[in-house]
């Protein structure tokens, strides 16, 4: 990866709430050369993976996971806020790093033994992650890798990622 | 467009609530092929216009506009729910076939002139498609066009779209 591609990446203090610094994605998103960058070397990582679906939460992890989804030619599973989904599903509660949620996968979206590879765009504490990892699994999926666009190093979230295996592009 | 990807199309009846026939594209997003071959059409629609950027409607609309982005090599705008944008937004409120609700953009998004493709998932009452060209034009951007993979015709979203262009990948 470029070391430029993290200018790329803005930061808000206080958002969503006082004492948060949010990495912004949106200018990297509105640049072609950071987006084309930042997918190819997602895809590159990943491409020699054998899965058979890649499992994006809702909803900047669906921007890297269509495009990842489309290049390796695997299907898509959106894991959504609660009520979003319209058909059968499973749910999994989590905590934020700024507060609760949940959230929610069909039932029919793993077949068993099906190999994951999870995306979303950030991982902090890890809550979001591991409750992706817990539907994939209770539905008898393999996750066989997490990756994540950034990584907040400090708040430890591949600790509770329970020895998965975690990738991130760009650590800050 | 084969006949066949609308079989991937699922009905859901009554949901979100009573008397609302749903369309599910989540089936097509788990077949390879299928995922493949909206794509590919919507690109082969798109990849001619001069346009500067893609704008998209959370969060559906984000898996079909970011692989558009990618192969386009164009920038992408995400429109989202309030609260959710970082950054400096503006806002638009309009009326949904089931509801209330508003969507935000960043106000560096646009740049005055910029000619901008909207894409989101479905086209019902043209409710949510209004308002993101309005959070376009404000900020002097010109909606080259508005694409869906799904329109439901019956609900006449067209003719609120006050004569710009439209394109819907699939009719039910």
């Amino acid at each position: 990866m470029s070391e430029s591609l993290k200018s790329f990446i803005r930061a808000i203090p206080d958002f969503p709430k006082s004492g948060i610094m949010f990495r912004d994605i949106t200018p990297a998103l509105l640049e072609p050369r950071a987006f084309k960058e930042i997918c190819d070397e997602l895809y590159k990582h990943c491409k020699a993976m054998t899965v058979d679906k890649i499992a994006a939460v809702e909803s900047r992890g669906f921007i890297f996971a269509s495009v990842l989804a489309y290049k390796m030619e695997i299907g898509f599973i959106p894991m959504r806020k609660p009520g979003k989904l319209p058909w059968n599903t499973i749910k999994e509660k989590y905590s934020l790093e700024y507060g609760e949620a949940a959230i929610e996968m069909h039932t029919d979206a793993i077949s068993k033994g099906d190999r994951i590879l999870i995306l979303d765009d950030l991982l902090a504490t890890g809550g979001t992650a591991a409750a992706a990892a817990r539907l994939i699994e209770r539905q008898g999926g393999i996750v066989e890798e997490l990756a994540f666009l950034i990584e907040l190093t400090d708040l430890g979230g591949r600790n509770v990622l329970g020895g998965r295996k975690v990738y991130s592009l760009m650590k800050f």
